[in-house]
């Protein structure tokens, strides 16, 4: 069985055929313009594919994935101009007349890294991407994070020293929330220069300061087995190392675990899929929806 | 069927012999001492009991919870002293010769809520407890929150305002975390008296915006149905309100919910079963363990 899966995001959507990181038989890459016109390169694209037995969409959100909802496979809320409440799922079932699952891009590349990459055999962790904002899934207890909606990682609210760090948060909604104030678009509009144009130490420590304060609250609160830090920032390649020794820091031997103190850097580990954890969770998200279409 | 429930907290143990909240057919409380008096105290109390099908026990923490694990059922590292790497199922079993159900105080006060209270029918919810300390358990996706070990929820990092409040904070370990800022032991040396005795209304502002700051944290991580806030500081009055109204400030309308906008009244909510949650839900653990003696 083959199956397509989406990495629908933002600013460009990701399709690929296949079954698994070892057999991806065509992947297509194409801006996200309007609703339209780009769900339909998507169908377009996996139209010629045949035998394809479901689709899986790994979606940009706010979305709907609450299953009993009405509006269950739409993006709902998002400030993304002309994408507001569009029914994703229905758009592609329509056209493709297949099953389609539909998950966050987060939770989507969570499940593919539990499948194929760096949470095999994990039942409760979470995936972070730090790009031009931050996003965050995960799994608990073998299942997909959903409940009122689904997480929102990017909008806790973390230590801000306005001494150290007198930039106010790129957030519209909420100024210095985690995602103002570490996101890519945060470096940028701190620094004035794009994350890959910046070298300069004191850069990299207060990026790492605030990626550990997010980290120790999902470790706080979700209590994951092991946390998988991917997306573009995350490419600067001092970061992950400083990130895993603040997060110790900061949690200070409190929770006893070795994965929290000398074994931290099993614990904070970089996706395994890399760049493709995306579409291969959506891929996976293709295969279980297969397997019971009511998933 | 009938069980036994204990709420073992680390300044005293509450149990209880029933299967309800409608029949508790005897409730028994006594101090926390050493571990060999509290724990033959509670075993002494439940061998009087005639038809006891198993019990459970909603703990103080850390503790162990992984099933796997060669120490699972002991409570680990806390620094209530001679309570570390206390084995307080083994001894417990050992006593009664009853399968006996093991969870955090705050998982178990959620699985009662959960059973007879304020979280009937919801799959993904917290129980957050502000006391002396501050704890957090609760469900995702049906299932208690378990990962590497359990949440804490008490030492996630929040915004403090220096300017407004200069007090260090009170977690030995982090200082100024979510307990440190906002568990009644905080109020104590912030303000130099105790909770029950404070009714300045910048008291309790400050301690609603902090308290808001942590349920935000949990909005953004594990997308709650509903959040259940008790501890003996939510038994102030007007708090509930301010922190409800709070809450849904700080979100400003980022998660488009009803729950989260119009409806926060029923959104964070007090606990339906006041302060029996803890050992109605030791019950309830104990209900499942008679069932299912691995779960």
């Amino acid at each position: 069985m083959i199956y397509g899966g989406i990495e629908a995001g933002g600013t460009k959507w990701v399709c690929a055929i296949g079954d698994g990181p070892g057999n991806l038989r065509e992947t297509v890459t194409f801006p996200t313009t309007t609703p339209t016109e780009t769900i339909g390169h998507a169908a377009g694209f996996f139209t010629r594919a045949e035998g394809l037995a479901a689709v899986g969409v790994g979606s940009f959100g706010p979305i709907d994935v609450r299953r009993s909802s009405p509006t269950w496979g739409s993006i709902t809320t998002t400030p993304k101009a002309g994408w507001a409440h569009t029914d994703v799922v229905s758009a592609l079932g329509l056209a493709l007349g297949l099953p389609v699952a539909f998950d966050t891009d987060v939770n989507a590349a969570a499940l593919g890294e539990q499948r194929w990459g760096a949470a095999i055999g994990l039942e409760t962790f979470c995936y972070v991407t730090v790009g031009t904002g931050i996003g965050g899934g995960g799994l608990s207890n073998g299942r997909l994070l959903h409940g009122l909606l689904h997480p929102e990682v990017g909008h806790m609210r973390i230590p801000h020293d306005r001494v150290r760090d007198p930039f106010e948060g790129a957030c519209p909604y909420h100024g210095d929330c985690f995602e103002g104030l570490a996101s890519g678009e945060a470096i940028r509009q701190r620094w004035g220069r794009p994350a890959e144009e910046l070298d300069d130490p004191a850069v990299w420590e207060l990026e790492a300061e605030y990626l550990a304060l997010g980290l120790v609250n999902l470790v706080c609160t979700l209590s994951p087995q092991r946390i998988i830090l991917g997306g573009g920032v995350m490419k600067q390649p001092l970061l992950l190392g400083l990130v895993r020794a603040r997060v110790r820091e900061l949690l200070a031997g409190y929770v006893a675990a070795p994965e929290l103190n000398e074994e931290i850097d099993t614990y904070v580990v970089a996706p395994a899929l890399g760049d493709h954890a995306g579409v291969l969770g959506a891929i996976e998200l293709a295969r279980r929806a297969a397997l019971d279409p009511d998933l």
